[in-house]
């Protein structure tokens, strides 16, 4: 299969037809009249379609699950059309209760009124502290004022990428354009999270046997929209197989979020020939949307809070992928393993270690492990079946030295494979999540 | 059941017939005629027994083994009696292949010669570095000295406890002296272990489906010896209940060794009559062995690499031990959860949500959550039924700010209980196990 993906401005403003919009609101309730602007950035978000728009998400499988990803859920169910989500950072709306679900309900309604749209267009998208109620006033107020400001400008669409940041240090985006049936498509995208990021996302928010009990917390949310014509049950067989290897397939800490979040929107004004699973044209989209699922998965890794180094980890020759995926999460989160990359320290034993206790089958004298530069063909073997080779110390060292590698590992056992994305574990993530408790707004994470 | 314990001196060789001794016999190959001291701590022990004792253990359950478990497992299976323990720190012995397995068969047949006794009486434990060959004439000398010095006073057993240290910081030793039948016996133990904490150990090292895949990398070793005669089938029965209660309910960092060993050899002298299990001895001797077993764990949590804070992580009203297990591990190792505890953030929010995407089935509207001081009756709830009480921030800091305290998770679905022994996570575990590059004895960790 060709795909020629054309890298275009604007994310998720890039196709046709998509606006989007960025406020402050204050959904944090700082006040006024202070001198300080510290934590006033953007706060709240509309993504809008000009028509509707097939939808497609995926929802984090934490039982512990917020407001707005069960308002999303229900409204997925039904296979409405979308054509807005608005999206707050600064409160998660997750252990609120009935009031929680009252507010996450009038925000999307709130949402349809502003907008003129019917009931049952709108989506909502939620990240921040735990437990506190939404301040729904100011929630209002910033709909409106979103509302009042939409536009198809990257501008606008840097704006709404702002809005749901917490402690992201970067914005995340990207569009991209190619060629389906034909017809150019654009397919744009926008993403959040630094910490509490190993998502398990699933289309229901149900857990299936073969998800990872992993997961977020400054939550992970990302938003795509696309020009192509792409039926319902088409788009979502397709998100959430690029899910499967992107969003699910990262770790920063380990900890899962209560509100992790995917959604397309796909309008269909690029005027493209809809297509059916499996048809060429269908590869053709899911490779784009894995791409743009893929890299903006990276950003949120290489964002991570504290993060020094990336590292993807690939397990190779597992009997299944259930144990290629174990044994990839286990040497991924471990805190030795982690702190060794942070410290720049090809330290094998603890690899060796993780997978080791991890659930995965594995017999330590079939197992290799090896470095190599991002997509590079060359590795260089530490260890090959179970037993240092006579690669030298300082070439190991050299290997792990810069601040993106490929670890591999391959169990010999069979032929399933898997990757993780992982980060190192520095001082600055502890000393960032430790947290301020002179701030009661800390509560929550 | 009334059960006096009486603390007394001489940890390992506090029971009758039992002797001790460490050396510094340079497992690490620091070499000699330098300047510095440094990491010349004494690093190989013998406990021995005067007469030939039952014995019994326990062991990783990491498919990652090292060569000195295996050599136990093996002489464990034949229920020999035992009489004597070599142990080494500073090299782990581990991913050493077949040379490793006939240096640890080594190690045990020099250390029966050294001492004259029969072959299958010796018993063998490493922790240190992974994946290097033990320095063999260093450990034969190494044998020999520690055979000249050794003694029964408390000074002897302190030695033989700093030859097992790896990174702690204190020596953890206990003694405890009892009735039996009538007869006072003596229980004695001392242990090491600080990072790669998390055992999960098992009577064969093999993997019961209840065992934790979680674990230790300084390595966990533990060494109980006792004057009361107890049957091998007794002892083993009795070890395995005090140690799923005590050494496989702790965590430092998650991370389980390839080493962890825990071995208790019963010589007898003490002139007890023997007993069977569930018989009103077995109850008093089982209730005096979980407590030493208990208090050695709690010492390794306590000199945690980098710990500040110790919690205990209580999870009750879970569907199934399972459960109540999935989820107190999931709380325990949260990084997001251990990073607030080190800065005393009552951070209810990252708790939940580990609660939530643990293996464990809850009810997010039925989960409690609340702070204790250790021992205390008198609970402080931060949340009830999923929702935060009216406890004021002020009061949870307050309930978070000591050295120790105990977490209290109700999931108010069943009757099943699980306690994990758990750390904070500190910028100076990162700082610690980052590790020295410019120094290849890291290697392994």
């Amino acid at each position: 299969m060709k795909l020629k993906l054309k890298n275009i401005q604007g994310s998720i403003v890039a196709p046709i037809g998509f606006l989007a919009g960025g406020v402050f609101c204050d959904i944090k309730k700082l006040g006024t009249g202070k001198g300080s602007n510290k934590g006033r950035k953007l706060d709240l978000a509309l993504i809008v379609s000009e028509t509707p728009a097939t939808v497609a998400g995926l929802f984090t499988t934490n039982q512990v699950c917020a407001a707005p990803v069960k308002v999303c859920v229900e409204r997925l169910k039904k296979k409405n059309l979308a054509q807005v989500v608005v999206v707050n950072s600064g409160n998660a709306n997750a252990c609120t209760g009935k009031q929680g679900m009252a507010d996450a309900r009038e925000m999307v309604s709130f949402t349809e009124k502003t907008l003129g749209l019917s009931t049952g267009r709108a989506l909502v998208g939620s990240t921040g502290r735990i437990g506190v109620t939404m301040p729904m006033d100011n929630v209002r107020a910033g709909i409106m004022a979103a509302a009042m400001e939409l536009g198809t400008t990257p501008a606008h669409a840097d704006r709404a990428t702002e809005a749901i940041m917490t402690s992201d240090t970067k914005p995340k985006q990207i569009a991209v354009e190619f060629l389906l049936g034909g017809k150019k498509v654009r397919i744009g995208g926008i993403c959040k999270g630094a910490g509490m990021i190993q998502p398990g996302m699933s289309p229901t928010g149900a857990r299936p046997a073969a998800l990872p009990h992993g997961g977020l917390h400054a939550t992970m949310l990302g938003f795509i929209t696309t020009d192509a014509a792409v039926e319902q049950k088409v788009l979502q067989a397709a998100l959430t197989e690029a899910v499967a290897n992107s969003f699910n397939r990262i770790t920063v800490d380990g900890d899962m979020s209560t509100n992790d979040t995917v959604l397309v929107l796909a309008n269909g004004l690029a005027g493209n020939k809809k297509f059916k699973v499996q048809s060429s044209e269908f590869r053709v989209f899911q490779a784009a949307l894995n791409h743009v699922c893929l890299e903006l998965a990276k950003k949120i890794v290489r964002d991570g809070e504290g993060v020094h180094r990336v590292v993807t980890v690939r397990v190779n020759g597992a009997k299944t992928i259930q144990d290629a995926d174990a044994a990839a999460r286990a040497v991924a989160n471990s805190a030795l393993v982690k702190t060794s990359w942070h410290g720049g320290d090809p330290n094998w034993g603890r690899i060796i270690d993780a997978i080791g206790y991890s659930a995965a089958t594995v017999v330590e004298e079939k197992i290799d492990i090896g470095y190599s530069a991002p997509g590079a063909k060359k590795i260089l073997w530490s260890l090959k079946r179970g037993q240092p080779t006579k690669a030298t110390f300082k070439q190991l060292c050299a290997a792990v030295a810069p601040k993106e590698f490929e670890l591999h590992i391959n169990l010999n056992l069979g032929k399933a494979n898997a990757v993780m994305y992982a980060a190192d574990l520095t001082e600055e993530y502890v000393d960032f999540n430790k947290g301020d408790v002179t701030d009661a707004s800390s509560l929550g994470g």
